[in-house]
């Protein structure tokens, strides 16, 4: 059976990407771990948070495909997950590559008319 | 007095810009908007919610620096916000960026060590 994951619909999987990165003690774990791997402690550390809370976040950071996590022994180690960062880019990149589109089609038209009136 | 966005820390204003695109419809809107300007009928249509709703959404993709309108007569027009790409892409590309040097410096890490045993 396939994991959740694999059968949500990109839609779903976009929405817990916007949802995870919604949040500053979020977001202060995402620019912590894009330095390097931590544990629950590290990162709970210096956002000033309890454990039970910045493992709360975690998860809601592993659903967004965002971090990912490993257990060695007793020591759960979190880390940017490989396709994190791509996964927004591309989102943004095609609706950027759509939007400019539009002011490219507008100076055509201007050139068009420009060309038309010199005639 | 300036207005809530100009004082609002840059944490909050993050915050607004991921809860904006936290949902199918708003993203679906700023697909719309991503081709071209629209009335808030021209973006409730297509996704089947009724204008009331669809003033909620755009509310919050204003909020979040998405999208801005104008009025012009009776007409409210919505478009892409000039800078609503750019804040996404530059707080991605700073994190990846930073992520991607902890690669590298593990590359140079192995390159010497692999010298060292050559030498």
């Amino acid at each position: 059976m396939p994991s959740p994951h694999a059968i949500a619909p990109p839609e779903a999987r976009l929405d817990r990407l916007f949802v995870a990165l919604a949040d500053g003690n979020r977001r202060g774990m995402v620019d912590r771990l894009s330095a390097g791997p931590a544990s629950v402690s590290e990162l709970a550390k210096p956002l000033g948070i309890a454990l039970p809370s910045a493992l709360k976040h975690l998860a809601l950071l592993e659903a967004g495909g965002i971090v990912c996590s490993e257990k060695s022994g007793r020591v759960r180690t979190y880390r940017i997950a490989p396709e994190a960062f791509g996964a927004l880019e591309d989102w943004v990149a095609q609706r950027k590559t759509q939007w400019q589109r539009q002011f490219d089609r507008l100076e055509a038209y201007l050139r068009d008319t420009q060309e038309e009136d010199q005639e």
